[in-house]
């Protein structure tokens, strides 16, 4: 059993050293699209991943989420045996994919210009903190200190409050999807051409690159964002309101959205309104909307509005907690939770693949994620050893 | 002129439908990687996102940021004249992007059915907000009310305040990440085997897929994840703490930091205090440990505590914000602000391209975003018309 999705990826070997979130997200989604993903993991504990909750009959439900359907094999890189297992792998692979600190992998012997130069075949893709250039090229990195750093919690949360992150790992799974896409661009080019390339993903840049249209304010307008709470920075009203019974998001994302939502709330004086004539104009008098709008929506529940504002047309929803997300009819729908074993006879249930294309099947399970060397076996008999 | 930056993806020709940001993230990422991206926008005013601010020299700069490296030409494609264009563009194209509502395409003819049997080469991608298929395809969709409906506010911001949205368009530009790591695969297959196919991309659907670690912790433990301010739901110490001057973040992400941290700090008895043992021990005691940590950090500057912790080998770092992000060294290490020409004489300065490749220049200026219909007589006298 070498993998369990056919794909776009089909026929693609990727030799995994990735540990922890984002090379493993990376090489998830490659896995997800039919590539042969094998992890190769240190032979003490493996995966740094495995040791991190919540456990399920003592198997780490976290490693699980972003392995499931790779291979793994324990190969220890300073060992002369391991090592020639390892170049083995490497001569059959398409890619390499690691998340070391830069320099780790010079010092095992395996940088970049060596394996170029000895498997001419191999695209190699590195996702660090810093990159692998660059006077703090070497600075330790966690997607805490790269959401800081990066300058995404300035303008995340509430005016005033302590600093807020963003709830899941936009460092890590950020970069994990930059390296994707910069990996299936290698492929296309190797394709084309039959030259490889090195990839060198930093979640620095990823940050920077997230951000796009607040660095774009700032080098315009000279003013530092700050955070917005529930609110776009640039678009008015786009924003969460105050029910009676709670909060949901109208978008009114152009001025015929924005007179369709007064209609819709019955205040079509609001859309003559000259001071509401432009989103430059709703923008400058953001708080005086905000407060005529929830006056109207605080005289009835989230439900009711939704339903109102909806049929008129207007963007607009609830602001879902988890249990709410994956109970919305799109997800099962879409095939969004599917079931993994966990390994122990029981059954996870994890986000989905979102890469849906017409040509490939889009399978309700997945294998599941690999316990330390277990396949091992299937590996060596691959490589004729 | 046809593009500025030699790419993995150099002769790849897209056709570009898409407006705002959610195709046009996925599209920029396609120029900065070599391909030749055609704009075909409504002649009447042309992407929406065109007026969108801020504005220098009346042209949107929130347009051009995503925007830059591309073409423009104006198509009407309910006019036949229009529409023989647009065909012959179809005919020479490798992808067709669209972020239109489901539905959209098929009433101007150009669904995926029809375009797949009279352009067989043709990848089609669409990113809307629920995908193609299911019962709430064709409901409306913009960033905020995906990020409300995704699940992504609910654990984002600090407990007991409002509701706070990622500060950036996560919902948008989650999509146009996903997106362009399926067309690139889609690329990838066809190279391989001669066969298209079409890319079906939800905004939806990427919520889920970027939450992953929150949808486990909730399918396994079966709590609601609510908003854990600047704290990693599953590893302590990794957060914010409070300095004398403000805060920084401190991620020891496993045992051994966890000791080199207490070390930095001059609290080697919390390294061997049994109640900090393991992570999960941790975890329980997070509150204990965070007043201890904040006791020690709170008699010093954020600089200087930094300095501490970083020689100490542990990650740590500021809280930048945007302007402060962008002087960090790498940024002009690694090329991570670029110049383009604002199209009026001036410069904008722009987040540059984060997927470095050995093989490719990475140039330290783009070509300007297109007016509209600023490319037409190149695209015709190109398809020989």
């Amino acid at each position: 059993m070498t993998q369990n999705t056919k794909g776009p990826l089909s026929g693609i070997l990727v030799i995994d050293l990735s540990r922890i979130l984002a090379g493993p997200y990376c090489t998830l989604l490659m896995a997800e699209m039919g590539a042969r993903v094998i992890k190769v993991e240190p032979p003490k504990g493996g995966d740094d991943a495995r040791a991190y909750g919540p456990f399920v009959n003592g198997k780490s439900t976290y490693f699980a989420s972003v392995n499931r359907g790779k291979e793994s094999i324990a190969l220890d890189l300073k060992a002369d045996g391991d090592r020639k297992i390892f170049e083995k792998l490497l001569e059959k692979a398409d890619v390499v994919v690691e998340n070391f600190r830069p320099g780790t992998m010079e010092k095992l012997g395996y940088g970049w210009e060596t394996l170029h130069a000895k498997y001419p075949q191999l695209i190699y893709a590195s996702a660090s903190g810093f990159g692998h250039t660059g006077p703090n090229s070497k600075d330790p990195a966690y997607d805490m200190v790269m959401q800081g750093q990066g300058g995404i919690m300035s303008i995340t949360g509430n005016e005033g409050q302590p600093p807020s992150r963003v709830g899941m790992s936009i460092g890590d799974i950020g970069a994990g999807l930059y390296t994707a896409v910069a990996v299936n661009a290698a492929i296309v080019h190797r394709l084309k051409t039959g030259e490889s390339t090195k990839v060198d993903i930093a979640m620095f840049d990823c940050q920077l690159a997230l951000l796009e249209n607040a660095i774009m304010r700032y080098t315009v307008e000279k003013e530092i964002p700050g955070p917005l709470g529930a609110r776009h920075p640039t678009i008015t009203p786009f924003e969460a309101f105050a029910t009676s019974d709670g909060s949901m998001i109208i978008a009114a994302g152009n001025d015929s959205l924005f007179v369709k939502m007064c209609e819709a709330l019955g205040r079509s004086d609001m859309a003559t309104d000259p001071a509401y004539k432009s989103n430059a104009l709703r923008q400058k008098s953001q708080k005086k909307l905000k407060d005529e709008i929830e006056s109207v929506l605080k005289t009835n529940t989230t439900d009711h509005w939704i339903a109102v504002v909806s049929k008129g047309g207007v963007p607009c929803g609830p602001i879902n907690n988890i249990a709410q997300a994956i109970e919305h009819p799109q997800v099962a729908a879409r095939n969004m939770l599917v079931d993994v074993p966990d390994g122990s006879g029981g059954t996870l249930k994890l986000a989905g693949n979102p890469l849906k294309m017409s040509a490939f099947p889009d399978p309700t399970t997945r294998r599941p994620a690999p316990d330390l060397d277990s396949d091992r076996d299937t590996i060596l008999s691959y490589l004729g050893g």
